[in-house]
């Protein structure tokens, strides 16, 4: 069973996407613990409606946390598809990037305890400033893999996809550093501008076949 | 190690798969989490049979979740041996029915702590509603994938079978949501009618082998 | 890409066995959740060790049902290693496995919290009852996989093996049931039997090589 | 679909990578459970901020064991690319090894709960000191492996690499040891050093390239 040496590197790279994956799937799935019953005090008719409806931040913080990850999900899928190799700085700085992911549910718990209260805009902050850090791992994960030449990249590598991706992601953090300024001024409008972002990354745009196909 | 664009298309597939496989493994597994020691105030002989036996709901709503998931889990897997091509509208179809799947304990949780509350008719439209809302997706995720003439599907797919999964998954929200109108009367046959449709979706038809050795 | 019938349905099996991997690594894992950090009302020297110590029920349960567990998966695993096809019935008798494993945390945070009470039997009976059920299914899986003259198998399979496997299994619920009857006089007893069981099938028997390497 | 014997055991020890894989990530997730939001008894202006900040201890245990679960799953990635075979004895050696990985939580949330009172040495003793027991079982599972002149590894296995390996594991037990003598006389300090230990193991030695590749 030989493989060529560029076959073992790609194999490995597969087992750390997995790894990352994983990671991912753990962290998404966890947002739903914050999801809590609500307890009755009074028995009045309509009282669980009513008690439900009140965790209407928490529902929402968990939509937005949920897609936010799966958008991430899906971008660090398609770094991946460019990546063949990995070395140490690598696995260290992708760790970094799943320290980000594995937090979320605590940001996201914490605007939905908050939003409703006086120190709604710190929550907000601090929700938006861990999408800010997250973006900047990606940055980082990215700009290491893709520089000197495609460090850890195929050999084939379209330095035009590669371009675009560089380009594409410069605006992850200046994007959501954007709406951590817009939280010191209003809690409920930088949480809006979260859940818009990550449905508007969500939402296919009129890409070429091709590309899809290739995720 | 050349590969052809539809081997490359279909390991990315793969790995779409293993990342829904996690979330289904982790959302499965959390259900447990619902499953709390009773605490005992008196040390009465039998006390802690009949504290345990006070939580029959929490058992029943934990083996009929478990069920209905393992069910779910056995479609997405099934639907994924169709599917071998992935876009970007697809994952986020894919992401939205892994978002169904992991907010079930929550509904779960809700429904085990108040199917002996006078609130329980609204705890079982909202457990049946959840289920009403992942049988559109899973819907949704399958019409795309095999819409246009097999847009997502293998090149020489089976169009009798795809047929097939169309008409038998046309029935998922319409059953649901029948049970949610049974819910608003009674949440305790609601609540049955949902174990049922698990175990009778659980059952083995008298299908074919070779189907069956395709799962 | 073409493949053989046989390499797809060995494919499929493969994809059975990462989920049904995914959920005992889950189970394996929340069991930590049931160590709890001890609350010390007062600050006396030396309280911290002696609340810790204290806790030695929660400890001993976390590593009888943690090697458990692993013992458990280690089995899958070698069926598994047999198992080269999957039908529905399969996957439903595979899922109420998992079932069984991913239930454990429970009972094992009940014997914890209960082995010191007077309800200390009733525990360690359905801790040990728990065993019961999940060997109970482990025949139910490997008799359906393997009846039929191998049913499930490789079509090479090695008769001896299978029968071994076959005779092995029948003692793992008849053990447990002897404990579940030490229980009711002993709970204490029976605690100590499951966690010797574990480490007395986690010690390796003086195996063939051969055999070791395919696990 | 032929595969030699070697290749059956190249895959099912991917298999067992896997499982690990998955626990290490569980793991890695879990740790965020520990980070609660606070609740505010006043609703002074800034009292979120200042809230959050007393829970330092939290997050700087979060990130430790973060950074020292990452770079022990970085080791148990390496250590799997030169195991190519494996048996019971192995399986439950790395057993055990999960079990100290999966333990970590619970060490983590008592130091970040005593660091501030009087018991804190001990509490950092018992962090530091699972992280002995964690290296001692590395040592196990890596001298098991390479023992006997390589009794699990690939024929062909590099015998300087493998004595780099076990020369370097070597030092792991000691220095923990060493960590743990320090926290008898100072919590903070011994914290530190953990901290310390886990970002020196992260940072990237100037290795030769071609090793880097391989991991």
């Amino acid at each position: 069973m030989r493989c060529s040496e560029e076959a073992i590197a790609e194999k490995e790279t597969g087992r750390v996407e997995a790894f990352s994956d994983g990671v991912f799937a753990i962290a998404i799935t966890l947002l739903v613990l914050d999801l809590k019953v609500p307890r009755l005090n009074d028995q009045a008719e309509g009282g669980l409606w009513r008690a439900l409806a009140m965790q209407w931040p928490t529902y929402l913080a968990f939509v937005t946390s949920f897609l936010t990850i799966l958008v991430m999900w899906i971008n660090h899928h398609r770094l991946f598809g460019q990546i063949k190799k990995s070395d140490h700085l690598f696995l260290i700085l992708n760790g970094l990037l799943l320290m980000g992911i594995t937090v979320v549910p605590f940001p996201t718990s914490l605007l939905a305890d908050y939003i409703e209260s006086n120190e709604a805009r710190i929550a907000a902050m601090i929700y938006s400033g861990t999408f800010v850090l997250i973006a900047i791992f990606f940055n980082l994960l990215w700009r290491y893999a893709s520089g000197k030449g495609g460090r850890l990249l195929a050999k084939d590598h379209d330095a035009a996809t590669v371009l675009g991706i560089t380009e594409q992601y410069r605006f992850g953090p200046l994007m959501y550093a954007a709406i951590v300024v817009v939280a010191y001024f209003s809690a409920i409008i930088s949480f809006m501008l979260c859940l818009l972002l990550a449905v508007f990354f969500a939402i296919p745009k009129s890409a070429k076949p091709r590309e899809l196909n290739r995720i």
